[in-house]
C-alpha cells in the first residue's frame, strides 16, 4: 500500500544550497548544475511510462558563471534500486545510449537584472531516455555525475499499490479554482436558513468524506490549473503551465520528459474508456491535461490533436481519444489558424466514428451508443447567470461553433453535458469501466475578472451537475460502482466578510462615506438572496431567488488590480480595469457609484491570481475512505490507480508491445 | 441517533415577510412581532437545561408601528410534543405562571435613518420560565398567541444522543479564527518541500479525520467569538458578543434565557471535570463561553465568577469551578476595578483548593495532584513570535500578573500550558473522565492586526500544543480514550498570494513600481522561510529557520482598513492604523517602504474583521467517524455528547434536585 503523505526520510545531499533568485530561477526543478527529470522525490505507480531528461548547465555570466560556460559532455547517469548496486542507466533499461543535445537559454537573476536588461546564459548538454516504466515497488536511486566530483541525485518511489479493483468507473468534478470559502458562499446565496439552520444544502454538503489536498507546483508554491491538473491525473507534480511533462530547459515545448496520465493508464491496463467535459475550451488546461502533453498549455491546437490521436512526436501510450467530449472553444474545431495544422478536426472526430453536435438541441437527441463530440460555441461557454438570468448578454458574442459570425444562442448548461456524457460512457463502458472528468471552469475565470456572482453562479452549476449525476447513476443501477470525487485543482483568495447596504453605498458622494456602508460581524444580517422579491428567473431550487438584494454580500481577495467596487452584481460580465500604457487601472465604468481600492498586486495585472491554500475534495463511493485527511494533489492520482486497480506489476496492454521502444520490457534486466 | 445535519423538512409558516433591515433588525432572532426564545429551529440534549423567553412586542413609530405601541399583555404560550394536543407552558412543566415584565428599547432600520438620528422605539411586554428541561428525543412545537390572531411558532427538536460512552474524555483545540488558507500557510513557512513534496508536516495534516463546519450565527453570517464557541459548547446558536443565552431585548445583561453548556451538563451527567487553557484573557470569549451566561462578552469579571462560582443570580447547574485554569488576563484576579466586584479572584480560586502559579517556571513545578490556577500577565499572553524570536518586545508591557507595574517575562508557552493540563487532568480524572479546551487566541488577534507572521507563529504553537499532547497522552496510556478534536470559531479572508521580494520592493520610490514586487505564480516561487540562512532562533524544528526572507510571501485579506504593506515581519506587533478625528487611516509608522491600500470597510475600523468560510475540523479518537463531512458548528455539540454518552432520557446529577425549580421534574406531566 501507499503510504497516505509523500514523505521521505531524509533530504536528499544533493540538493545543494540555492541560489539566490526565487522570481526567476535557472531552472525551477533544478538547483544544482546537474539536472534529473524526473526529479527527486518523484513518485510512480508501476508500470507507469516516463521520460527522464538529464542536463548539465554551464552558466556563461552571472552569479553562477562557472566551468567557462562549457557543459560537461561526458556525464553519466545510474539507476540502483533499494541500495543495490548502481547500473548505468541506459544498459538498465536495455536501451541505447542516447545521442547528446546541445542548446543555450537566457533567464533573469531578479527584477533588479530584468530592469537592468542583465540576462544570464546557460549553455547546456543533455540527454532524453523515452517511454520507460518501472514495475517493482521500491525506492530507486537516480544519479547524474558531471564535472568530475559533482553529483545530482533524485530518489524515485514506486508506489505499490493494488491491483484490485474496487470502483468500476470514477467521475471526477473539478470546481477550477474552487475552495471551501466560495462553496460557504455559494450555500449561502443560494440555501435558505432560519435562525441559522439551513433549511437545505449543497449536494457536496452531502458528501461522506472530506479531505484536503495541497496544491502547490513542484518549484513554486502557487500553481496554475495546467500543472496541477496535470499532478491529479499523472501522480507528478511540474512546473506552471506545464501538462504531462516536467519541464525542461530546451526550447522545443514538445520534447519535455513525459508522464503517462490517469487515461492513457486506464486504457492501457484495463481498456477503460474515458471522456472530458468543460464550461471552458475543451483545449483549455484541465481537459486538456488528461490527455496532453506539453511545457505549454497554450499550445492549444496541438493538444485537441493529441486528445484524439495521442502524441505523435515520440513513440508514446496508444491513448485513442476520449469517448465523449462536450465543451467549448470551437476555434479549435473548424478549420482555422487556431486548428491544430489548419485542419477540419470536426471531421477527424467525425472520421472516428463521433456524432458531432453544436447546440444543446442536439446534445440532448444523441442516443447513448455512439461516441459523442460536442463543441456549443467558440470561446469558453458564457456562464450560468448570463445564460440563465442576464440573457441579452448571449448576443452579439459571434461566437457560432461552427466558425460563422453569429451568436451561439441554444446553448446547454453543465448539467446537460455532463448527464448526456455519463448516459453515453454508461452505455459504452461495458465491462472496462469509465472515467469522466467534470470542470466547471468559470469559478476560476470569473474569480479571476473580479466577479463573485458569476463564479458562484458556476459553482451552484456544478453543485447542480453533481445533484443530477448522482440520481442519474442511482436510476441506472451504477451508482455503487463509480466512485464520485469533487476537488478543485487551487483557489484564489475570496471570502465574505459582511453585507453592504448598495443602497445607502449608492446615495454617499464621499468615497470614504460609502464605505459605511459595509456591515460586519452583527450587522452582515442574514442573506437576503433567498428572500422571496418581485423577481422570477425560473432557475428553481439550490439557486437564488433574488441577485439583486439591496443588503449584497461583501466579498473580496486580497490581491486584485485597481478596482472600483459597488457590490452589486454586475448586469454584464465585469471588466475591473482599463488598460493605460503598460499598466492596467480601474474601468471607470465598472462599478458604479462604488469607491476605488488600489490594487496589491504588479501593476501589468488586469485581473486577480490564485492562491496557496489547500483545497477540498469530497468522495463518495466505494473508495471514500481513502480520501481523508490531508494529503498532496499528486495522492489524489494515485488514489484513483488503488481504487481502479492499477497497481499493476508486469508489462500489460499498449505499454510494451511497441517495436521501437522497448525499455519499459526490461523490468528482469533491471532487477 | 441525531441526523447529521439539521434540516428542518418546512420552514414554519409563522416567519412573516422581514423587515427590510438587514444592517439593524429589530431583534434578530425575532422577524415578527412575537418572540419565542430559543426560537424556531432550535435543538437541544435530552436533558440539557434552559430557560424560555417570549416578547411581545409593539413598535411605537417606525415603518413597524403598530397596536397604538401597547403590547398585548395577555399573551398565550403553549407546548405540544410530536403533534399532540397543545398545553399551556407553564402547566407542562408544573411552574406557577411567571410574572409579566415590560419594557421598551430602540433600534435603527438603517443607516440612514442612523445618520438622520430617527430611532424607532419598541414597547415590550415579555416572561421568562427558568431551569426547564425536555427529555424524550422527537419533536415539540412552542406557540405564542397575541394581538388576537396572531402566532409566533417554534419547533423544537431533542436530538435521539447515545447514551452509551465511547471516550473518556475529549480534548478540543480551539485555533480562533483559523482557515485551511492559515494552515496552509503556516505549513509552508516551517516545512521544508523539495520538489514540491514535503519532508515534514503539521500534526494536524496527521489526522484521520476531517470535517467543515458552518460557523455563522442565528441571526447575521459573520459571527464572532463569543456566539461560535458558545454554538461549540452549547449546542445553540445565539447572536453575536452573546454565550450561552438567547438575546433578549431587555437591558439586563444577564436575563437572557440560557441554555446548558458541554462542561455544565458534563459535570451534571458523569460528574466529569473539566479545564480551559487560553493564550488570551481567561474571561475572554472562547474560554468564558464553557461557562459564562451573558448576552455581553465583555461582562469580564462576572463572566469569571461565572467560571468558578457558576450562574448565581438564577438557580442553575451546580457546576463549580474547573480543574485547571491557566491564561492570561490578570486584570480579571487581582484586586481592582477589572475584578469581579474589586475582589481578589486568586484568593477565591485559593480558597477553593486551587494551586496559583503566575509564572512559567512555577507552572512547570505544578504537582499532578492539585487544582491549578495560572495567570501569567496582564492583557493576552504576549505571541510567539515575541515570547521566542523578537523577546525585546516582552519589556515595557507593564503586564505583572499580581497588579504590580513590572514586566511579566516568565511567560510559559501554549504547550507548557496544555501539557501541564494534560496531566493533571489526567491525573484527577477517576472514572469520571475530564474536558479540556485549549485555544490558540492570537491567530484572531494577529489576523485582526493584518499581522500574518505573528498570527501564523500562534497556529504553529498551536501545532506544537497538539504533537507535544499527543505524545503526552500515549506515555500515559491515555491516548485511546480521549477524542481529539482540532477546530477554529470563525475564518478571517486571509490567503497567501505570492511572494514579495522585499529588497526591490524598498528600492523603488514609486508606490506602482513597488507593487512589481509581487511575484504570482510561477514568481512566487518556493518558500525561502526554511531555507537556512546565517540566523539560529533555536526554535527547533516545526517552526521556521529565518522569519525575515529577502523573498516574503505576499499574503493579504479582502476586508481592510486603509494600511500600508511592505511583506517584512513586523519587528515589533503591528498597529496598521492610526486614528484622525472619528476615522482609521494607514498608520504611517507602518509597514515602512511599503505601499499604501485604502480599505474597504468602514473608516472607523480599526483593523480587520472576521469573514464567513466554513473552518475545517479535526478528529483523531475514539468517536473520529462522527466528525465526518460538513455540518453546522452547533453539530459538534451533539457529537462531544454522543461520544461521551450525555444522551440520559431521565434526571440526573444536579438537574432537578433544587428545592427552588422543580421544572426538570416534569417529565412524566408533559409527557
Amino acid at each position: 500500500m501507499f503510504s497516505k503523505l509523500s514523505i521521505a526520510a531524509t533530504a536528499l545531499a544533493a540538493l545543494s544550497a540555492p541560489v539566490a533568485g526565487q522570481t526567476y530561477r535557472r531552472l525551477g526543478s533544478c538547483p544544482s548544475l546537474g539536472c534529473v527529470l524526473p526529479p527527486d522525490q518523484a513518485d510512480f505507480l508501476p508500470g507507469q511510462l516516463f521520460d527522464l531528461r538529464v542536463e548539465v548547465h554551464a552558466p556563461v555570466n552571472g552569479s553562477e558563471a562557472a566551468h567557462d560556460g562549457k557543459p560537461d559532455e561526458k556525464f553519466k547517469v545510474t539507476i540502483a534500486k533499494d541500495g543495490e548496486k548502481p547500473r548505468d542507466f541506459a544498459d538498465a533499461f536495455g536501451l541505447d545510449e542516447p545521442k547528446l543535445e546541445k542548446w543555450d537559454f537566457q533567464w533573469y537573476e531578479d527584477l533588479f537584472a530584468e530592469d537592468a536588461d542583465k540576462p544570464s546564459v546557460v549553455n547546456v548538454a543533455a540527454k532524453a531516455y523515452r517511454k520507460l516504466a518501472l514495475y517493482e515497488p521500491g525506492t530507486y536511486t537516480v544519479t547524474l555525475s558531471y564535472y568530475g566530483n559533482e553529483t545530482t541525485t533524485a530518489e524515485w518511489t514506486v508506489r505499490d499499490v493494488s491491483k484490485e479493483r474496487k470502483a468500476k468507473n470514477v467521475i471526477l468534478f473539478i470546481g477550477d479554482g474552487m475552495t471551501t470559502n466560495m462553496i460557504t458562499a455559494a450555500r449561502l446565496i443560494a440555501h435558505k436558513a432560519i435562525n441559522g439552520k439551513y433549511q437545505s444544502l449543497m449536494k457536496m454538503d452531502e458528501f461522506p468524506v472530506i479531505g484536503h489536498q495541497m496544491t502547490h507546483s513542484l518549484d513554486s508554491y502557487i500553481t496554475d490549473s495546467a500543472n496541477s491538473a496535470s499532478a491529479l491525473y499523472s501522480g507528478h507534480k511540474s512546473s506552471v503551465n506545464a501538462m504531462g511533462v516536467y519541464v525542461d530547459s530546451s526550447a522545443d515545448h514538445f520534447d519535455d520528459p513525459k508522464v503517462e496520465t490517469i487515461v492513457e493508464v486506464f486504457k492501457r491496463v484495463h481498456k477503460g474508456i474515458w471522456g472530458a467535459v468543460s464550461t471552458a475550451l475543451l483545449a483549455d488546461a484541465t481537459p486538456a491535461a488528461l490527455s496532453g502533453h506539453s511545457r505549454s498549455r497554450y499550445d492549444y491546437g496541438a493538444l485537441i490533436d493529441q486528445a484524439l490521436n495521442g502524441v505523435t512526436n515520440f513513440t508514446w501510450t496508444k491513448q485513442t481519444g476520449p469517448d465523449v467530449y462536450f465543451g467549448a472553444g470551437a476555434e479549435q474545431f473548424f478549420p482555422n489558424g487556431n486548428s491544430y495544422q489548419g485542419k477540419d478536426i470536426y471531421d477527424q472526430f467525425a472520421d472516428k466514428d463521433f456524432q458531432v453536435v453544436m447546440n444543446r438541441t442536439s446534445l440532448l437527441e444523441l442516443g447513448e451508443d455512439d461516441k459523442a463530440l460536442g463543441v456549443f460555441c467558440q470561446g469558453n461557454l458564457p456562464v450560468w447567470l448570463d445564460r440563465n438570468v442576464y440573457t441579452d448578454n448571449l448576443k452579439g458574442l459571434e461566437n457560432d461553433p461552427a466558425g460563422g459570425d453569429g451568436d451561439a444562442l441554444d446553448l446547454p448548461g453543465l448539467t446537460d453535458m455532463t448527464t448526456k456524457a455519463v448516459e453515453i460512457l454508461d452505455s459504452r463502458k461495458g465491462e472496462e469501466g469509465f472515467f469522466l472528468m467534470v470542470e466547471a471552469a468559470s469559478v476560476d475565470k470569473q474569480m479571476h475578472a473580479l466577479d463573485y456572482d458569476r463564479a458562484l453562479g458556476d459553482l451552484l452549476e456544478l453543485d447542480d451537475a453533481i445533484r443530477a449525476t448522482i440520481k442519474l447513476l442511482e436510476e441506472r443501477g451504477s451508482l455503487e460502482e463509480t466512485q464520485i470525487l469533487v476537488t478543485a485543482d487551487h483557489g484564489h483568495g475570496f471570502d465574505v466578510y459582511g453585507s453592504a447596504d448598495t443602497e445607502y453605498l449608492e446615495a454617499q458622494d464621499d468615497e470614504r462615506a460609502k464605505r459605511r456602508a459595509i456591515g460586519t460581524y452583527a450587522n452582515s444580517g442574514e442573506s437576503q438572496y433567498t428572500q422571496p422579491r418581485n423577481v422570477k428567473y425560473g432557475t428553481g431550487a439550490n439557486f437564488p431567488t433574488d441577485w439583486e438584494p439591496r443588503y449584497a454580500i461583501a466579498a473580496g481577495v486580497g490581491a486584485h488590480p485597481d478596482m472600483r467596487e459597488n457590490y452589486k452584481v454586475h448586469k454584464s460580465p465585469r471588466s475591473p480595469t482599463v488598460r493605460i500604457g503598460d499598466e492596467y487601472y480601474a474601468n471607470p465604468e465598472d462599478g458604479e457609484g462604488g469607491f476605488v481600492t488600489n490594487g496589491t498586486l504588479a501593476t501589468d495585472e488586469a485581473v486577480g491570481v490564485h492562491s496557496l491554500t489547500d483545497v477540498p475534495v469530497y468522495a463518495w463511493g466505494p473508495c471514500q475512505d481513502l480520501f481523508q485527511g490531508t494529503f498532496n494533489n499528486v495522492d489524489i492520482f494515485y488514489k484513483i490507480s488503488e481504487c481502479l486497480g492499477l497497481g499493476v506489476d508486469e508489462e500489460s496492454g499498449d505499454g510494451g508491445d511497441d517495436g521501437e521502444c522497448k525499455t519499459s520490457r526490461r523490468k528482469r534486466q533491471h532487477n
